[in-house]
């Protein structure tokens, strides 16, 4: 069930008609305050504006058949519009359950995509819980925001294309919430050179939580990422992976994911969610320092916020 | 003096070091209202923000010296901050001359890359005629906006860049304003197969009216995107080339423009400005329709707005 470079190659292939290769963006000179030269993988592009279409699309199609009640999840937000999105895409209805942090314009997307939103819960582990009730009656297939095996594999495939992009990589940064995406790309780095380094706001501790504790157990959910970040506790198939191939796991605090966030527009004209930022936020605040001579890959994975946020 | 491949091929070695490779990003299930697969250039993510810097550095770095009055522009606000940034990366002073319809956050870039700014009459060909009587007194080196053999050079670089990204293209949609970029463009693709297309606002038909005159002559200066392509008349040296190397100028309303840069934030996550979004508009309003077959590409090439203006 631990995904392998084989069947995240697998995943790819599956996806393929469905979802974006995004592109990365050069930063030679690097960005200010951040050290030496960047590969940001523009993965904020995606379809429905993060990564996660690629594993619920992996999900989807990797089922038998579709029931005919369609497909359920919960979500902070944007695997809950991923998963909207796909079912529009593949013809099925979506039933989505969010918690109340979940702001307006994420559950204006998946409502957008044709799902029917229910909010289930103060965060994100009540509204986990709700939609797996509501599950086992209608017998919807259940799309898990990070704890499968073909979500993993799908993540994984933004691992496999930003190695396909950049080569030259030595380091990539990604951002913990419930692990799915680094759990999927430390499963596709693995036995390589790369290094990968896990990246959390000090208000989500998942990983670095349970990498302290040798197991996954809850953390504290809070902070300004919180809507993409907050899972309870990271899956125990990508703490399997992270064990082993995630190098590191770093904390930021809120102040350094607002102001990476700040510097990706200024600097970029990107539009990242806090989650988004994250990761580049290692960067800004030394939480993370690349050795002499990296070639440091930074992935910016979602960017369902208000745009006007980023000023 | 007019580019050739040649010329643009030895802009884009001199200003490789300063200047961004912008990513394209594929979109093969095209976007809503807009046909076909579509290849966005997201020029938009350039350095300042815009296009612009590629010119202003191959001007500056095609200067025997830089004198030490440093440059001088004029500029909708997009040159101007490109000049800024290629200033101070240079190392030499700017002055840069905006008209009064420069929004806030343009003269808030300007100034931030060090420039000094001065607000020179009503629309650009005013603060134009100003910065020239200064120059006159301070010796600082031109650079204009459009009308330079080195800029269109610079600006042709985004052709060669795109071309390198999608040797599939068939056909590539540009925005209009006093026309270095699409002239630097239509420049790098005479004697291939790709068809270079203009996209002007109906409120600034610079390009369409210089073609049915047979001549440059004066348009009028208005609407959504006047900041940016508002120029009151395309230059001598883009004319020349765009005579015979602009496939087709077709002309846009507002309401398209504003259409497209919503659809850009919706569909890619993208803040794209008004005369970002001119040539997508052409796809969304049908003012130009993609023969069959086609493999469309979209310059997407700039994003200097407050990004709170995309929903």
């Amino acid at each position: 069930m631990i995904p392998t470079r084989a069947s995240i190659a697998a995943a790819a292939r599956r996806i393929a008609p469905h979802v974006r290769h995004t592109p990365v963006l050069r930063l030679p000179g690097g960005l200010p305050g951040c050290g030496g030269p960047l590969i940001l993988k523009l993965e904020l592009l995606q379809a429905s504006g993060s990564f996660k279409p690629r594993g619920a699309f992996n999900r989807m199609l990797s089922a038998r058949t579709l029931p005919a009640a369609g497909v359920i999840a919960a979500s902070g937000g944007n695997h809950g519009a991923a998963v909207a999105y796909a079912a529009r895409a593949l013809g099925v209805p979506a039933e989505i359950f969010v918690p109340e942090i979940t702001g307006a314009a994420k559950r204006a997307r998946i409502e957008g995509y044709g799902a029917r939103l229910v909010v289930g819960g103060a965060a994100y582990d009540q509204a986990r819980q709700a939609s797996e009730a509501r599950a086992a009656e209608t017998g919807a297939l259940q799309v898990h925001a990070y704890d499968q095996a073909e979500v993993l594999e799908g993540q994984g495939t933004v691992g496999a294309e930003f190695e396909t992009d950049a080569p030259e990589m030595t380091h990539l940064l990604v951002a913990t919430g419930g692990g799915g995406l680094i759990g999927g790309i430390a499963a596709w780095f693995a036995g390589t050179t790369v290094q990968v380094v896990s990246v959390e706001p000090e208000g989500c501790p998942t990983l670095a939580t349970a990498l302290r504790e040798g197991k996954p157990v809850p953390a504290p959910v809070g902070g300004v990422a919180a809507d993409s970040l907050g899972a309870r506790q990271v899956g125990g198939l990508m703490f399997a992976v992270a064990r082993d191939h995630v190098a590191e796991a770093v904390l930021v605090p809120d102040d350094a994911i607002r102001a990476a966030k700040r510097l990706l527009w200024e600097e970029c004209r990107l539009v990242a969610e806090p989650g988004g930022a994250t990761a580049l936020a290692a960067l800004l605040c030394g939480a993370w320092r690349p050795p002499a001579g990296a070639r440091v890959g930074v992935l910016v994975c979602g960017g369902n916020c208000d745009p006007g946020s980023v000023v």
